[in-house]
Protein backbone atom coordinates (compact mmCIF):
# COMPACT_ATOMS: atom_id res chain seq x y z
CA UNK A 1 0.00 0.00 0.00
CA UNK A 2 1.37 3.34 -1.23
CA UNK A 3 2.37 5.72 1.63
CA UNK A 4 -0.37 7.99 2.55
CA UNK A 5 1.63 11.42 1.69
CA UNK A 6 3.01 9.79 -1.08
CA UNK A 7 2.29 12.06 -4.72
CA UNK A 8 0.67 12.11 -8.05
CA UNK A 9 3.23 12.87 -10.39
CA UNK A 10 2.37 14.60 -13.31
CA UNK A 11 4.81 14.98 -15.94
CA UNK A 12 4.76 17.17 -19.23
CA UNK A 13 7.31 18.94 -21.44
CA UNK A 14 5.48 22.36 -20.74
CA UNK A 15 1.69 23.72 -19.50
CA UNK A 16 0.18 20.89 -21.38
CA UNK A 17 -0.18 19.07 -17.87
CA UNK A 18 -2.81 21.79 -16.60
CA UNK A 19 -5.58 20.36 -18.39
CA UNK A 20 -4.41 17.02 -17.02
CA UNK A 21 -4.37 18.35 -13.62
CA UNK A 22 -7.77 20.02 -13.64
CA UNK A 23 -9.66 16.85 -14.81
CA UNK A 24 -7.49 15.01 -12.42
CA UNK A 25 -8.99 17.01 -9.33
CA UNK A 26 -12.45 16.72 -10.49
CA UNK A 27 -12.03 13.16 -9.72
CA UNK A 28 -9.19 13.03 -7.17
CA UNK A 29 -9.38 15.85 -4.89
CA UNK A 30 -7.71 14.93 -1.92
CA UNK A 31 -4.62 13.36 -3.92
CA UNK A 32 -1.36 15.42 -3.70
CA UNK A 33 0.34 16.20 -6.92
CA UNK A 34 3.95 17.24 -8.15
CA UNK A 35 4.07 18.73 -10.98
CA UNK A 36 7.30 18.23 -13.30
CA UNK A 37 7.49 21.01 -16.10
CA UNK A 38 10.63 19.84 -18.38
CA UNK A 39 10.73 23.13 -19.92
CA UNK A 40 14.85 22.55 -20.57
CA UNK A 41 13.91 19.91 -22.97
CA UNK A 42 11.09 21.81 -24.75
CA UNK A 43 9.79 21.34 -27.44
CA UNK A 44 9.23 17.84 -27.58
CA UNK A 45 7.98 17.16 -30.78
CA UNK A 46 10.77 18.19 -33.15
CA UNK A 47 13.64 15.97 -31.17
CA UNK A 48 13.86 12.40 -32.80
CA UNK A 49 12.16 9.19 -30.78
CA UNK A 50 15.46 8.00 -29.39
CA UNK A 51 16.06 11.43 -27.82
CA UNK A 52 12.54 12.30 -26.31
CA UNK A 53 12.33 8.38 -24.75
CA UNK A 54 15.76 8.91 -23.03
CA UNK A 55 14.92 12.27 -21.76
CA UNK A 56 11.70 11.12 -20.23
CA UNK A 57 13.05 7.86 -19.09
CA UNK A 58 15.84 9.50 -17.36
CA UNK A 59 14.17 12.19 -16.12
CA UNK A 60 11.36 9.66 -14.55
CA UNK A 61 13.79 7.67 -13.63
CA UNK A 62 15.70 10.36 -11.29
CA UNK A 63 12.06 11.93 -9.98
CA UNK A 64 10.61 8.55 -9.30
CA UNK A 65 13.31 8.07 -6.94
CA UNK A 66 13.51 11.39 -5.19
CA UNK A 67 9.97 11.95 -5.06
CA UNK A 68 8.57 8.33 -4.48
CA UNK A 69 5.56 9.08 -6.13
CA UNK A 70 2.44 6.09 -6.21
CA UNK A 71 1.87 6.86 -9.66
CA UNK A 72 3.23 8.90 -13.15
CA UNK A 73 1.38 10.04 -15.35
CA UNK A 74 3.00 11.16 -18.39
CA UNK A 75 0.93 14.32 -19.27
CA UNK A 76 2.51 14.50 -23.08
CA UNK A 77 1.06 12.80 -26.06
CA UNK A 78 4.33 12.95 -28.04
CA UNK A 79 6.21 11.26 -25.26
CA UNK A 80 3.45 8.85 -24.13
CA UNK A 81 2.79 7.49 -28.19
CA UNK A 82 6.81 7.48 -27.93
CA UNK A 83 7.90 6.37 -24.98
CA UNK A 84 5.06 4.73 -22.16
CA UNK A 85 6.34 1.20 -22.47
CA UNK A 86 9.63 1.51 -22.11
CA UNK A 87 9.28 4.22 -19.59
CA UNK A 88 6.74 1.37 -17.75
CA UNK A 89 9.90 -1.28 -18.05
CA UNK A 90 11.93 0.86 -16.04
CA UNK A 91 9.72 2.29 -13.59
CA UNK A 92 8.11 0.32 -10.35
CA UNK A 93 4.90 2.17 -10.31
CA UNK A 94 2.27 2.19 -12.46
CA UNK A 95 3.04 4.71 -15.37
CA UNK A 96 -0.08 6.23 -17.17
CA UNK A 97 0.03 7.57 -20.47
CA UNK A 98 -1.69 10.72 -22.72
CA UNK A 99 -2.57 9.15 -26.06
CA UNK A 100 -5.06 10.53 -28.62
CA UNK A 101 -7.98 10.64 -27.88
CA UNK A 102 -9.59 8.50 -31.40
CA UNK A 103 -12.19 6.31 -29.81
CA UNK A 104 -14.17 9.34 -28.16
CA UNK A 105 -13.81 11.47 -31.62
CA UNK A 106 -14.95 8.38 -33.67
CA UNK A 107 -18.01 7.89 -31.55
CA UNK A 108 -19.34 11.19 -31.66
CA UNK A 109 -18.54 12.01 -35.27
CA UNK A 110 -21.93 12.50 -37.85
CA UNK A 111 -19.89 13.36 -40.77
CA UNK A 112 -17.64 10.68 -40.76
CA UNK A 113 -14.70 12.62 -41.15
CA UNK A 114 -12.40 13.79 -38.27
CA UNK A 115 -9.51 16.19 -37.73
CA UNK A 116 -6.43 15.24 -35.60
CA UNK A 117 -3.84 18.04 -34.24
CA UNK A 118 -1.04 16.70 -32.75
CA UNK A 119 2.99 17.47 -32.89
CA UNK A 120 5.17 16.33 -36.02
CA UNK A 121 6.45 13.36 -34.03
CA UNK A 122 2.74 12.52 -32.09
CA UNK A 123 1.26 11.98 -35.72
CA UNK A 124 3.66 10.04 -37.11
CA UNK A 125 3.76 7.35 -34.19
CA UNK A 126 2.65 3.83 -34.99
CA UNK A 127 0.70 4.06 -31.81
CA UNK A 128 -1.35 6.56 -33.75
CA UNK A 129 -1.67 3.92 -36.64
CA UNK A 130 -3.27 1.36 -34.20
CA UNK A 131 -5.59 3.98 -32.57
CA UNK A 132 -7.18 4.32 -35.76
CA UNK A 133 -7.50 0.90 -37.04
CA UNK A 134 -9.14 0.15 -33.62
CA UNK A 135 -11.15 2.76 -33.05
CA UNK A 136 -11.80 4.74 -36.51
CA UNK A 137 -12.80 2.15 -38.99
CA UNK A 138 -14.89 3.12 -41.41
CA UNK A 139 -14.72 6.88 -40.60
CA UNK A 140 -11.74 9.17 -42.12
CA UNK A 141 -8.69 10.33 -39.79
CA UNK A 142 -7.15 12.92 -40.75
CA UNK A 143 -3.97 14.01 -39.18
CA UNK A 144 -1.76 17.66 -39.57
CA UNK A 145 1.19 18.46 -37.66
CA UNK A 146 0.50 22.20 -35.48
CA UNK A 147 4.25 22.42 -33.74
CA UNK A 148 3.88 25.86 -33.03
CA UNK A 149 0.47 25.56 -31.14
CA UNK A 150 2.58 24.35 -28.27
CA UNK A 151 4.66 27.70 -27.92
CA UNK A 152 1.77 29.51 -29.11
CA UNK A 153 -0.73 27.47 -25.36
CA UNK A 154 3.41 28.71 -23.33
CA UNK A 155 3.08 31.60 -24.07
CA UNK A 156 -0.59 32.25 -23.89
CA UNK A 157 0.04 31.48 -20.09
CA UNK A 158 2.96 33.98 -19.96
CA UNK A 159 -0.04 37.00 -21.35
CA UNK A 160 1.26 36.79 -24.82
CA UNK A 161 -1.31 37.08 -27.18
CA UNK A 162 -1.84 34.05 -29.79
CA UNK A 163 -0.98 34.64 -33.78
CA UNK A 164 -4.61 33.66 -35.62
CA UNK A 165 -3.03 33.34 -38.26
CA UNK A 166 -1.36 30.13 -36.69
CA UNK A 167 -4.66 28.53 -35.49
CA UNK A 168 -5.94 29.39 -39.46
CA UNK A 169 -3.35 27.44 -40.95
CA UNK A 170 -4.38 24.23 -39.42
CA UNK A 171 -7.61 24.69 -40.15
CA UNK A 172 -6.72 25.67 -43.95
CA UNK A 173 -4.39 22.13 -43.93
CA UNK A 174 -7.36 20.07 -42.64
CA UNK A 175 -9.96 21.51 -44.59
CA UNK A 176 -7.16 20.91 -47.91
CA UNK A 177 -7.13 17.18 -46.73
CA UNK A 178 -11.14 16.86 -46.26
CA UNK A 179 -11.44 17.56 -50.00
CA UNK A 180 -14.92 19.03 -50.13
CA UNK A 181 -15.75 16.46 -47.02
CA UNK A 182 -17.33 18.50 -43.57
CA UNK A 183 -14.82 17.55 -40.39
CA UNK A 184 -16.92 17.94 -37.01
CA UNK A 185 -14.63 16.63 -35.05
CA UNK A 186 -11.41 17.58 -33.93
CA UNK A 187 -9.25 15.32 -31.48
CA UNK A 188 -6.58 17.51 -29.77
CA UNK A 189 -3.85 15.44 -29.52
CA UNK A 190 -1.41 17.64 -27.88
CA UNK A 191 -2.24 18.33 -23.98
CA UNK A 192 -1.53 22.05 -24.75
CA UNK A 193 -3.62 22.48 -27.37
CA UNK A 194 -6.88 22.74 -25.02
CA UNK A 195 -5.38 25.59 -23.53
CA UNK A 196 -6.07 27.04 -27.16
CA UNK A 197 -10.10 26.11 -27.01
CA UNK A 198 -10.97 29.19 -27.48
CA UNK A 199 -8.89 30.79 -30.58
CA UNK A 200 -9.76 26.81 -32.13
CA UNK A 201 -13.50 27.30 -31.70
CA UNK A 202 -13.52 30.86 -33.35
CA UNK A 203 -11.44 29.30 -36.36
CA UNK A 204 -13.61 25.88 -36.68
CA UNK A 205 -16.74 27.55 -35.66
CA UNK A 206 -19.27 25.70 -33.54
CA UNK A 207 -20.23 23.15 -35.11
CA UNK A 208 -17.20 21.29 -35.06
CA UNK A 209 -16.59 19.68 -31.41
CA UNK A 210 -12.97 19.53 -29.88
CA UNK A 211 -12.19 16.60 -27.77
CA UNK A 212 -9.23 15.94 -25.65
CA UNK A 213 -8.00 12.76 -23.26
CA UNK A 214 -7.66 14.95 -20.30
CA UNK A 215 -11.10 13.18 -18.78
CA UNK A 216 -10.35 10.03 -19.84
CA UNK A 217 -6.73 9.95 -18.32
CA UNK A 218 -8.00 11.30 -14.80
CA UNK A 219 -10.53 8.45 -14.76
CA UNK A 220 -8.02 6.15 -15.27
CA UNK A 221 -5.72 7.31 -12.89
CA UNK A 222 -8.50 7.65 -10.20
CA UNK A 223 -9.51 3.70 -10.85
CA UNK A 224 -5.71 2.74 -10.82
CA UNK A 225 -5.62 4.70 -7.14
CA UNK A 226 -9.10 2.92 -5.88
CA UNK A 227 -8.83 2.39 -2.44
CA UNK A 228 -5.85 3.84 -1.46
CA UNK A 229 -5.41 6.14 1.15
CA UNK A 230 -4.65 9.71 1.55
CA UNK A 231 -3.04 12.15 4.05
CA UNK A 232 -5.27 14.53 5.25
CA UNK A 233 -3.97 18.20 5.26
CA UNK A 234 -0.21 17.02 4.45
CA UNK A 235 2.00 17.45 1.96
CA UNK A 236 1.26 20.21 -0.30
CA UNK A 237 1.02 20.35 -3.98
CA UNK A 238 4.82 21.05 -5.47
CA UNK A 239 5.99 22.53 -8.54
CA UNK A 240 9.26 21.29 -10.12
CA UNK A 241 10.95 23.04 -13.30
CA UNK A 242 14.37 21.42 -15.42
CA UNK A 243 15.91 24.76 -16.63
CA UNK A 244 15.75 27.94 -15.25
CA UNK A 245 13.09 28.97 -13.21
CA UNK A 246 12.51 32.58 -14.74
CA UNK A 247 11.49 30.67 -17.53
CA UNK A 248 8.19 29.21 -15.73
CA UNK A 249 6.68 32.43 -14.50
CA UNK A 250 3.31 31.53 -16.42
CA UNK A 251 3.06 28.12 -15.51
CA UNK A 252 4.28 29.13 -11.61
CA UNK A 253 1.18 31.58 -11.48
CA UNK A 254 -1.22 29.26 -13.04
CA UNK A 255 -0.44 25.94 -10.47
CA UNK A 256 -0.15 28.88 -7.17
CA UNK A 257 -4.02 29.76 -8.05
CA UNK A 258 -4.82 25.97 -8.03
CA UNK A 259 -2.86 25.41 -4.56
CA UNK A 260 0.84 24.92 -5.58
CA UNK A 261 3.99 26.12 -3.94
CA UNK A 262 6.44 28.09 -5.67
CA UNK A 263 8.93 26.41 -8.52
CA UNK A 264 11.86 24.45 -7.37
CA UNK A 265 14.33 24.14 -9.83
CA UNK A 266 15.34 20.33 -10.70
CA UNK B 1 33.78 18.04 -4.27
CA UNK B 2 32.36 14.31 -4.24
CA UNK B 3 31.74 12.80 -1.09
CA UNK B 4 34.33 10.19 0.02
CA UNK B 5 31.98 7.28 0.46
CA UNK B 6 30.80 8.32 -3.43
CA UNK B 7 31.16 5.37 -5.87
CA UNK B 8 31.61 5.05 -9.22
CA UNK B 9 28.94 3.30 -11.16
CA UNK B 10 29.80 0.92 -13.65
CA UNK B 11 27.08 -0.11 -16.15
CA UNK B 12 26.61 -2.57 -18.31
CA UNK B 13 23.76 -5.05 -20.06
CA UNK B 14 25.51 -7.89 -18.05
CA UNK B 15 29.22 -9.21 -17.77
CA UNK B 16 31.03 -6.54 -20.34
CA UNK B 17 31.96 -4.48 -17.62
CA UNK B 18 34.16 -6.36 -15.95
CA UNK B 19 37.11 -5.60 -18.67
CA UNK B 20 36.61 -1.58 -17.72
CA UNK B 21 36.18 -2.84 -13.99
CA UNK B 22 39.63 -4.11 -14.16
CA UNK B 23 41.16 -1.71 -16.36
CA UNK B 24 39.88 0.79 -13.93
CA UNK B 25 41.44 -0.84 -10.81
CA UNK B 26 44.75 -0.34 -12.49
CA UNK B 27 44.85 3.22 -12.48
CA UNK B 28 42.42 3.91 -9.67
CA UNK B 29 42.72 1.03 -7.07
CA UNK B 30 40.76 2.94 -4.04
CA UNK B 31 37.52 3.95 -5.68
CA UNK B 32 34.83 2.65 -4.08
CA UNK B 33 32.62 0.82 -7.16
CA UNK B 34 28.82 0.12 -7.74
CA UNK B 35 28.81 -2.57 -10.59
CA UNK B 36 25.60 -2.54 -12.73
CA UNK B 37 24.37 -5.22 -14.71
CA UNK B 38 20.99 -4.85 -16.73
CA UNK B 39 20.00 -8.50 -16.91
CA UNK B 40 16.81 -7.69 -17.60
CA UNK B 41 17.86 -5.86 -20.63
CA UNK B 42 20.21 -8.57 -22.07
CA UNK B 43 20.88 -8.48 -25.03
CA UNK B 44 21.05 -4.86 -26.23
CA UNK B 45 22.14 -5.72 -29.99
CA UNK B 46 18.85 -6.52 -31.34
CA UNK B 47 16.55 -3.41 -29.59
CA UNK B 48 15.35 -0.37 -31.00
CA UNK B 49 17.78 2.89 -30.68
CA UNK B 50 14.21 4.32 -28.47
CA UNK B 51 14.54 1.00 -26.71
CA UNK B 52 18.00 1.06 -25.46
CA UNK B 53 17.69 5.13 -25.00
CA UNK B 54 15.18 4.80 -22.89
CA UNK B 55 16.19 1.77 -20.79
CA UNK B 56 19.45 3.09 -20.09
CA UNK B 57 18.55 6.35 -19.48
CA UNK B 58 15.73 5.56 -17.08
CA UNK B 59 17.63 3.01 -15.10
CA UNK B 60 20.58 5.47 -14.69
CA UNK B 61 18.20 8.03 -13.90
CA UNK B 62 17.32 5.87 -10.68
CA UNK B 63 20.70 4.74 -10.03
CA UNK B 64 21.95 7.86 -9.84
CA UNK B 65 19.31 9.08 -7.52
CA UNK B 66 19.77 6.02 -5.64
CA UNK B 67 23.49 5.14 -5.30
CA UNK B 68 24.61 9.12 -5.39
CA UNK B 69 27.81 8.08 -7.83
CA UNK B 70 30.28 10.95 -8.65
CA UNK B 71 30.46 9.39 -11.75
CA UNK B 72 28.81 6.68 -14.18
CA UNK B 73 30.52 5.12 -16.92
CA UNK B 74 28.56 3.43 -19.23
CA UNK B 75 30.26 0.10 -20.00
CA UNK B 76 28.55 -0.87 -23.11
CA UNK B 77 29.20 0.14 -26.76
CA UNK B 78 25.95 -0.40 -27.74
CA UNK B 79 24.38 1.90 -25.56
CA UNK B 80 27.16 4.29 -25.45
CA UNK B 81 27.16 4.89 -29.13
CA UNK B 82 23.23 5.55 -28.97
CA UNK B 83 22.71 6.93 -25.81
CA UNK B 84 25.56 8.70 -24.28
CA UNK B 85 24.77 12.35 -25.06
CA UNK B 86 21.14 12.26 -24.14
CA UNK B 87 22.10 10.45 -20.50
CA UNK B 88 24.85 13.41 -20.21
CA UNK B 89 21.23 15.52 -20.81
CA UNK B 90 19.76 14.45 -18.02
CA UNK B 91 22.07 13.31 -15.65
CA UNK B 92 23.84 16.41 -13.16
CA UNK B 93 27.57 14.01 -12.60
CA UNK B 94 29.82 12.80 -15.23
CA UNK B 95 29.20 10.18 -17.74
CA UNK B 96 31.78 8.20 -19.80
CA UNK B 97 31.17 6.26 -22.46
CA UNK B 98 32.84 3.26 -23.95
CA UNK B 99 33.05 3.65 -27.35
CA UNK B 100 34.81 1.51 -30.44
CA UNK B 101 38.81 1.94 -30.37
CA UNK B 102 39.20 3.46 -33.96
CA UNK B 103 41.70 5.76 -33.02
CA UNK B 104 44.40 3.13 -31.70
CA UNK B 105 43.41 0.37 -34.30
CA UNK B 106 44.26 2.82 -37.11
CA UNK B 107 47.59 3.89 -35.42
CA UNK B 108 48.52 0.18 -35.09
CA UNK B 109 47.78 -1.03 -38.29
CA UNK B 110 50.30 -2.41 -41.08
CA UNK B 111 48.15 -3.05 -43.72
CA UNK B 112 45.78 -0.82 -43.23
CA UNK B 113 42.85 -2.80 -43.40
CA UNK B 114 41.10 -3.17 -39.74
CA UNK B 115 38.38 -5.39 -38.99
CA UNK B 116 35.96 -4.16 -36.34
CA UNK B 117 33.44 -6.58 -34.32
CA UNK B 118 30.34 -5.25 -32.56
CA UNK B 119 26.59 -5.66 -31.73
CA UNK B 120 23.86 -5.03 -34.25
CA UNK B 121 22.79 -1.73 -32.97
CA UNK B 122 26.56 -0.55 -32.67
CA UNK B 123 28.11 -1.01 -35.82
CA UNK B 124 24.86 1.08 -37.87
CA UNK B 125 25.70 4.27 -35.33
CA UNK B 126 26.49 7.35 -37.07
CA UNK B 127 28.84 7.74 -34.25
CA UNK B 128 30.76 4.98 -35.54
CA UNK B 129 31.18 6.53 -39.06
CA UNK B 130 32.28 9.85 -37.26
CA UNK B 131 35.27 7.68 -35.90
CA UNK B 132 35.86 6.36 -39.18
CA UNK B 133 35.98 9.51 -40.93
CA UNK B 134 37.69 11.18 -38.00
CA UNK B 135 40.35 8.19 -37.44
CA UNK B 136 40.90 6.28 -40.02
CA UNK B 137 41.22 8.67 -42.83
CA UNK B 138 43.32 6.77 -45.70
CA UNK B 139 42.53 2.94 -44.11
CA UNK B 140 39.80 0.34 -44.61
CA UNK B 141 37.55 -0.45 -41.67
CA UNK B 142 35.47 -3.32 -42.21
CA UNK B 143 32.64 -3.94 -39.85
CA UNK B 144 30.79 -6.74 -39.22
CA UNK B 145 28.01 -7.85 -36.28
CA UNK B 146 28.55 -10.50 -34.10
CA UNK B 147 25.21 -10.57 -31.43
CA UNK B 148 25.91 -14.19 -30.44
CA UNK B 149 29.25 -13.59 -29.28
CA UNK B 150 27.61 -11.41 -26.41
CA UNK B 151 25.69 -14.92 -24.85
CA UNK B 152 29.18 -16.87 -25.53
CA UNK B 153 31.00 -14.33 -23.02
CA UNK B 154 27.51 -14.56 -20.68
CA UNK B 155 28.01 -18.26 -20.75
CA UNK B 156 31.53 -18.63 -21.17
CA UNK B 157 31.14 -16.80 -17.44
CA UNK B 158 28.88 -19.49 -15.93
CA UNK B 159 31.08 -21.65 -16.88
CA UNK B 160 29.77 -22.99 -20.47
CA UNK B 161 31.92 -24.00 -23.74
CA UNK B 162 32.05 -21.29 -26.70
CA UNK B 163 30.53 -22.88 -30.06
CA UNK B 164 34.06 -22.08 -32.13
CA UNK B 165 31.48 -22.03 -35.16
CA UNK B 166 30.66 -18.70 -33.80
CA UNK B 167 33.56 -17.54 -34.21
CA UNK B 168 34.63 -19.03 -37.15
CA UNK B 169 32.22 -17.17 -38.55
CA UNK B 170 32.83 -13.95 -37.62
CA UNK B 171 36.44 -14.59 -39.06
CA UNK B 172 34.81 -15.90 -42.35
CA UNK B 173 32.74 -12.51 -43.05
CA UNK B 174 35.85 -10.33 -42.12
CA UNK B 175 37.73 -12.01 -44.63
CA UNK B 176 34.99 -12.23 -47.67
CA UNK B 177 35.00 -8.33 -46.94
CA UNK B 178 39.02 -8.10 -46.78
CA UNK B 179 38.69 -9.64 -50.87
CA UNK B 180 41.83 -10.59 -50.12
CA UNK B 181 43.60 -7.66 -48.67
CA UNK B 182 44.81 -9.01 -44.85
CA UNK B 183 43.08 -7.92 -41.25
CA UNK B 184 46.08 -7.33 -39.23
CA UNK B 185 43.96 -5.17 -36.74
CA UNK B 186 40.62 -6.24 -34.64
CA UNK B 187 38.76 -4.06 -33.03
CA UNK B 188 36.77 -4.81 -30.66
CA UNK B 189 34.14 -2.81 -30.57
CA UNK B 190 31.79 -4.04 -27.77
CA UNK B 191 32.78 -4.43 -23.87
CA UNK B 192 31.77 -8.26 -24.14
CA UNK B 193 34.35 -9.61 -26.13
CA UNK B 194 37.69 -8.90 -24.69
CA UNK B 195 36.85 -11.99 -22.52
CA UNK B 196 36.45 -14.10 -25.59
CA UNK B 197 40.17 -13.56 -26.27
CA UNK B 198 41.57 -16.78 -26.03
CA UNK B 199 39.18 -17.95 -28.87
CA UNK B 200 39.26 -14.95 -31.13
CA UNK B 201 43.46 -15.30 -30.81
CA UNK B 202 42.50 -18.87 -31.89
CA UNK B 203 40.41 -18.16 -35.04
CA UNK B 204 42.24 -14.84 -36.06
CA UNK B 205 46.03 -16.61 -35.70
CA UNK B 206 48.84 -14.98 -33.83
CA UNK B 207 49.49 -11.81 -36.31
CA UNK B 208 46.12 -9.94 -35.45
CA UNK B 209 46.19 -7.67 -33.09
CA UNK B 210 43.38 -7.49 -30.79
CA UNK B 211 42.19 -3.64 -29.47
CA UNK B 212 39.51 -2.63 -27.45
CA UNK B 213 38.96 0.75 -25.06
CA UNK B 214 39.04 -0.41 -21.59
CA UNK B 215 42.69 1.29 -20.68
CA UNK B 216 41.33 4.48 -22.62
CA UNK B 217 38.16 4.34 -20.47
CA UNK B 218 39.58 4.00 -17.41
CA UNK B 219 42.55 6.84 -17.97
CA UNK B 220 39.72 8.83 -18.98
CA UNK B 221 37.56 8.07 -15.75
CA UNK B 222 40.82 9.20 -13.58
CA UNK B 223 41.70 12.19 -15.53
CA UNK B 224 37.89 12.90 -14.30
CA UNK B 225 38.39 12.03 -10.80
CA UNK B 226 41.99 13.55 -10.63
CA UNK B 227 42.57 14.97 -6.48
CA UNK B 228 39.51 13.73 -5.34
CA UNK B 229 39.05 11.91 -2.42
CA UNK B 230 38.27 8.20 -1.48
CA UNK B 231 37.28 6.76 1.41
CA UNK B 232 39.68 4.02 2.93
CA UNK B 233 38.23 0.92 4.39
CA UNK B 234 34.75 2.41 3.65
CA UNK B 235 32.44 1.54 1.31
CA UNK B 236 32.98 -2.03 -0.49
CA UNK B 237 31.91 -2.74 -4.09
CA UNK B 238 28.48 -3.83 -4.66
CA UNK B 239 26.99 -5.40 -7.47
CA UNK B 240 23.42 -4.77 -8.13
CA UNK B 241 21.30 -6.28 -10.66
CA UNK B 242 17.83 -5.92 -12.66
CA UNK B 243 16.20 -9.33 -13.10
CA UNK B 244 16.47 -12.01 -11.45
CA UNK B 245 19.36 -12.76 -8.93
CA UNK B 246 19.59 -16.25 -9.96
CA UNK B 247 20.46 -15.57 -13.59
CA UNK B 248 23.79 -13.43 -12.04
CA UNK B 249 25.42 -16.59 -11.27
CA UNK B 250 28.60 -16.54 -13.41
CA UNK B 251 28.97 -12.46 -12.99
CA UNK B 252 28.61 -12.78 -9.14
CA UNK B 253 31.31 -15.41 -8.93
CA UNK B 254 33.63 -13.38 -10.94
CA UNK B 255 33.18 -9.72 -9.30
CA UNK B 256 33.24 -11.66 -5.94
CA UNK B 257 36.88 -12.94 -6.75
CA UNK B 258 37.71 -8.86 -7.22
CA UNK B 259 35.82 -7.94 -3.83
CA UNK B 260 32.88 -7.49 -4.39
CA UNK B 261 29.54 -8.45 -2.00
CA UNK B 262 26.51 -10.61 -2.92
CA UNK B 263 23.99 -10.01 -5.97
CA UNK B 264 21.49 -7.36 -4.94
CA UNK B 265 18.31 -6.96 -6.95
CA UNK B 266 17.54 -3.47 -8.28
Amino acid sequence: MADPASPVLLFDSGVGGLTVYDALREVLPQAPVIYAADLAGLPYGTKTEAQIAARVSGLLGRMAERFRPRLVCIACNTASTIALGMVRDVLEIPVVGTVPAIKPAAALTRTGTIGLVGTDATIRQAYVDDLEAKFAGGKRLLRVAAPGLVQAAEAKLRGEPVDPALIADVRDRLASLAEGARIDTLVLACTHFPLLADELAAAFGPDVAQVDGAQGIARRIAHLLEGQSFATGGAPNRFVVTGPIAGAKGLEAALRSRGFGDAEAF
